[in-house]
């Protein structure tokens, strides 16, 4: 089984991080490349960042399939071309929003979202759209973009303030991050929870939990719906 | 009051036959301009369409407010760049499909969408992400593209077939259009299911409610909420 | 276009205010008159009050049909007797609160409505009874009968305070206001929180907002739905 | 326990049908009268009755609570008057359609209404309003207005034959009707739809559960919440 | 008509409390029972309680129909065996949850409940599965279990405090209770509420509430929906 | 990984073919082992089977954690035990409903399941109490029990039929099954949608999908919130 973690960002900065991240947490069976777009923006932090990257994300999905992968992650919390992507092609292509939201959803009643700066109210829609905001216990923006991700130790007390907020004022029982940056926090946050709440807390790894349910996906030779993703023939989209 | 409707295709083939079906809509004080696209694909029939025009739409948007318009009405029913036009210009940015449904809702409990091959679940969508689904009583998609729109007679025949299951068999008491390519059909519809059906059923016209709609937020002062729509820099979103 | 603004109470004391209020707000080819009722209650802060004055906005809507107009606003949040003339005239009838509801909706994910003392609860039902619900932040009721919105200063000063407190605490994004009574503060609201939140927030003036409404019905040729509103013929509904 | 009856109509055709009916329901110590309108129309089947007449029947409810009567049940589906009347008095008000729509939802997941001509919309809102629509799998109105309730035979078969199709087209489990002129007809089409179905399925009779269930607020000491139905003295609704 | 509460715990020790607190407020011809499990655990804090008894419950409700009952309340609010045994037998079977919670949606439109420790995420399970969480303002869980409830003094300071809270924090409307082990509470919370929060407030007795809503079904010859809850055959469930 | 199918029954008669059948589906560093119950049913048909098996699936749970396995799969979609084990275990408990059902969403908009006979309403109420019922198009009971699922060429016949009709007229996307006994039918059903429909149409393999699902859980270090299903000390539910 061969899938691609797509970065749709315009900077091979993430690569890596992600990569070496994912890797244990995939079966042995299941080898994972990663790629990133050549144009766009170098960051999602908005709709318009969103709307000028997902024509790119488009072609690199059309090209992964083309190269045999069986499955495609696009490693964004906001869906980045995957709606899109899921016209033109057979094989499965996720983002990381629903797959970290139904595992939440899996192990408890109501979940937050921590997110980055800006995206909360994006990321309400998205919920809405997937008929599962019963289960949304709020959205809280961290007042960080995504390139003030790299200081750990400062997101990390900032992620475990935020998530005892969404448990104590908003009854959240699970956690989920709004942005795929956050890559290798889950656990910290979760044994901070653990002792600042008294219980267990589910903290979904947002790279980790996409990578898997695509594993799943392509073992149970599942794809995206036809009838809800009509496939349109690449000519249908001619670009002038 | 300095209005544009963008066509968001890269033809102008449409921007007349606009123009001229909604001027007589509009105040007198109020004008009215057209502009389409100068790249992207020529018709938008699904999500990769408009992932690939929404691109050049958020142009286009930044370009109007340059050159002063007061408001722009992105003339499609799917949104294409109006959410993320929003997040990066003061002035009102419209699409077809609130200004339909809310005059829908204002005049009736539930309406029915007519719609283009394929657009239907997608324009389900809408009305779960603008919280709106409970009074949507169902989207039926005609076996139509965008380019078969041109043959008057047939599409009239089938918009009133349609529009009588839509009643009929999903209780239906308002109709709406998924394209605003449906240019002018509104009154004769209206006009076909008084008689066949018994009761006046009030009927969208796509184009002229949603110019209608850009003049309201005008006159009344009006723009997008920058809590829901935060402004971002020009310069956050910097293309390679 | 003839259209009448409907005060439903027994006095005339609002009706120069809000007809000079609106009237730079309606397009040129638009005629507005304004009239009160003759039996009734001198305001509306209660179902009780609703249903004393309902039966009488049913025989004033007739009557404006009779005279010719083209359509009715009643400047009534509560929609006093609009459902009801709804099944006997065949012109448009609308009240304050849709128009608000859907604009605020049309600009953002969520408004709050700023509503008198002991309303909140009724306008909570409305909300509902549009199946809009899912988009609304929070009734927030002002200690305040209709009779108190004579001050000017404590009115714009208590506003604003709760205004900014739908936007902090219950994540209002846009706001509306609960009583037509609340002429001319719109703009003074919206600057305000512009500074106190220091984002642009909409703030929908409750009758321009109607007036333009209504408007654009009459434009687009459109009324209330015969499904949802059937037509009774008046000897149907005989009083003894 | 002293309970009352209002008919909310202006004759009193209905009162004694109505009251031998539920006779044999009330328990011992419960005393039951009847009461109809002065005034107000003959029936109600649009929203034009229900606004005449609810100004009547809000008199009519504070002189049952000056007469000293426990608590009032509105004979009517459509709440005539009813949330009015709860804001004037302290004794509980109720009308039919939740004691029907509640005690369906006790004994199924989904209920169907029965109801006449032109009432289902107005019966769908109300489902709405309470916060049950999830549980509403249909109103279907029958070609039949109040008057016409006269003909048992007919009658009769016509609720088995829409009755079968509600429980086989829409999954109704459980069976309400929409008016409370269906008087004495719960019975026959529960056997019926016991043959026809080949299972049991509750239908509820209007006001036999209607006056139960004001037994139970009366034994239990329960009325209104002022919270919902702010009390207004009788003063702030003064009539010119 | 011979009603039987049912104390789904292993002891008698709830009995007495029980039956003597509903008497007076049944009919006068109605006989009210009450029994105990012989076995299962001795209190219900948990959906392990529930598992564990529940089996015991379906045999003792088979027992009561053999015996000649009309009707069974299972006097817990997390429906102890209570939709289980409503596929064995014809006589109407119900639990306190649901006789609360419609109760307090006929008297306001959201109500709060008062639950004991760990039991909130559950409660807010049924008010999903019922359909009605729009009605739901919160569920507050106080510090105690069920063998806490003994000392009455601190109790009803708790539950003031708490229905303060959900008052005023929540919105609540109307107070149920979370256990049906909140014997003889109700009046005195709604007399402290009245005086706290300054309007009459309604409090559900549970038992009262149930017996009385059990009354009402018996009355009406009515049960549990057979399509909702198919009759099987009590071979089909065979222990071995 | 160790993880455990637990066949809540009290027959080993299915354990062979469900462990051949999705041991295919699992990495290769996890080994999966299966028990049935020594007590209850034979099969779950109903809410009453259920209640009994349930109490017998906790021991079993318990039992299971004791041994040291990592995960629990309870085989079963109707969740038998689950809930309750949830609260006795830190090991991640699953059953079938939610695997089958998020994966479904994540691949289409609206889902069927296909399930047994009388089984149909209990599963419309987990899509309730998990909030999810928004993306259920229908749940469709086919006329069978669980020990008519031997004859494969009958079934697969029926559940082509009863998939296309979700498809046609319920306007189901994806397909689930509503029971685990519909062992290796998903890729059949597939295949035979894909020719009638015309379109890919993804169905779930339950056993496969949750055994996956639970893999996820293990690797992602996951288990149930606390906060949803407090930790209950086994002596609080002591059994006499």
């Amino acid at each position: 089984m061969n899938l691609l973690i797509l970065v749709p960002v315009n900077t091979s900065a993430f690569n890596e991080s992600i990569l070496e991240h994912v890797r244990p947490a995939v079966g042995k069976d299941c080898s994972v490349s990663v790629r990133n777009l050549d144009s766009g923006t170098s960051c999602i932090e908005s709709r318009a960042d969103l709307a000028i990257n997902a024509s790119h994300v488009i072609k690199a999905v059309q090209q992964a399939e083309a190269d045999g992968f069986d499955g495609v992650f696009v490693t964004d919390m906001d869906m980045c071309g995957v709606e899109a992507s899921r016209q033109l092609v057979r094989i499965p292509v996720i983002g990381g929003y629903r797959a970290s939201a139904y595992t939440a959803m899996m192990l408890s009643q109501r979940f937050a979202i921590l997110t980055i700066a800006n995206a909360d109210d994006m990321q309400r829609e998205h919920a809405r759209m997937f008929g599962i905001d019963n289960n949304l216990a709020t959205v809280l923006a961290l007042p960080l973009g995504v390139y003030d991700l790299a200081d750990d130790t400062v997101i990390k007390q900032m992620l475990v303030e935020y998530a005892v907020r969404a448990v104590r004022e908003f009854g959240a029982e699970a956690i989920t991050f709004g942005c795929t940056g956050f890559v290798a926090y889950a656990e910290h946050l979760a044994n901070s929870l653990q002792k600042l709440v008294g219980s267990y807390i589910p903290v979904m790894d947002p790279n980790r939990c996409a990578i898997n349910y695509l594993e799943l996906l392509v073992r149970n030779k599942l794809s995206q719906s036809q009838k809800t993703y009509p496939l349109v023939q690449p000519n249908l989209a001619v670009m002038t």
